[in-house]
């Protein structure tokens, strides 16, 4: 599998990598769109997902991405973990709030298990 | 396996829920507690961990509930997504910000399996 | 989906069930084996399977079954934690014993996610 | 760990190999066989399962080959992504068709979580 | 967490109700959507990706479902697990069918750790 | 990121890989401490966590370590799976051990998604 280039891209690709440059500021798009771009369909919806997605609401850009790299963490993603280290860095992320992502990511997967495997019953007030 | 409450709990328990309730100001410890306290030895390392980690840092309690939270989404732990459901709404999560928390670890679990099919190499610009 | 129960069993689902209750010495297969019985050769190919791993080894059969909850408890599978749960207590599971194998399960699941999150490049050492 | 080459490996062990490159007409085992032939045990196991259950059936070899390759990917294991996205192709797997089985992996993984999240109750419906 | 049923939604969710109802042809949609409804936007969004995705294309829609419910199944979501259950069905899956999906989402899962657990190398005939 | 070296770490860090270097009688701590002491109170709590947890209990450390890379190996960590199968190795794990608890690990790995696939309720002897 190849990447594509902006200089081999069709136009309706070449569309989607101009909106990410645009609107991320950045001067080309990084692999994940370039391997994307083999189906031009997912590489829209998928951006135009991420867009809405992503853009400041309820919660900052910052927070967003700390939670996307505690997903990709969590899931144990080389690809995810790279690009949203360095996208929450350049969001703000400082080493010590990597460090505390780390740890909150850390311990929840260990009282998940903890939970699971002592079979703990939902407290009524949680029901709700 | 039954929880164990505290008119039960030998001294060295009491002492932990004794702990969390002052620490959390609540009347009672919840069920994950109760169920781990058959094993003191984690009940009490398990709380003293959470307690440091969760403590207010580089990132605020909110930010942290809120990762949490999509830890436990992405691993799919019922009783974890309830109880820190709760925390984070206790914590100041409105429904707005629980709606994007939930859209952003929706989109993650996406793209990390889409990187992993189409096996995306790393940029040379993440590897720092 | 309904389960099959031994009086309404064709004859080659009767030979696993009578194979399982001879092997495990019980008087009735648990559900597993009576929802899987649907698909006849999955339920021999799953037994003839469980049979040949779970037999004393080079591991005696007390780790097996301690490992397959810390499986099941790692993958958050509710039926499994309970069933492999009964089956390591059977097989001689102390109630520490259980709380040693959850507690490593649980810190097992909070460093992969730390090695992850770190980035750790493996040690030369642990190459080979 | 090293892998065990035709040339090396015991009878036993030869016996599976010539069958793997018979039934799937190939001049040599992939790695996978070659590492698991350590413990020919499940070298011999593992090779007649696969072969029962990838046989053509209810579904066609495509089909089991795409759904194989949608868990290694949901998963994230980098040898069955690469060795089934070979063995999806060799079946007849298009390029349209893979863009579409990573669509709908994604799709699935990100809305498991949305109804983790939103935690929602199975529809009355739907518990049959 | 209540469901927002159609007499009570805004316009905007009545709109993609509508919409669902009249796709698949259902009288009433279910509960994923009627939860989901506490973010407009996301239901906007997932609906819209998942009928772009779930239509026929290269893969017809009951290859599709079948692809949906072994991801769900790996997951363990058990929401996901009785809708796509109850999806696939109605596209066609026989109960032949369903037991050689369940078989391959069974196997896959087991090699995929055989691999992890033998750290088998990728061969250089898939890495193109 | 960069590891922390013996040389360039600050004291608290340290006193850390001295207890490290101790309490396992090695000349150097591997790269997961040197990566993890970035944050050093992630480092102290991490590292006086295993400590405990990894100690001879009611469980053997040979065990412990067993239990560890079956856990590893299903979450597909590539640093852990590698540390702790040489910590298995140098506890006492033999190569048929090996066999078998990656075997162990497999099987459980699929029948815990065939349990999710079948729906099978907990049987009422399991509730307890």
């Amino acid at each position: 599998m190849n990447p594509i280039e902006y200089a081999d891209a069709p136009a309706a690709v070449r569309a989607v990598y101009d909106d990410i440059k645009k609107t991320r500021n950045v001067p080309d798009v990084n692999n994940f769109w370039k391997y994307l771009a083999r189906d031009p369909a997912t590489l829209k919806r998928t951006w135009e997902s991420i867009k809405e997605i992503m853009a400041p609401g309820a919660l900052d850009p910052l927070t967003k991405e700390m939670i996307y790299l505690a997903v990709s963490v969590t899931n144990g993603c080389p690809y995810c973990i790279a690009s949203h280290s360095a996208a929450a860095r350049k969001a703000g992320m400082s080493e010590a709030m990597f460090g505390e992502v780390t740890a909150v990511t850390g311990m929840a997967n260990e009282t998940n298990r903890l939970a699971n495997g002592y079979r703990v019953p939902i407290d009524p007030a949680f029901q709700t």
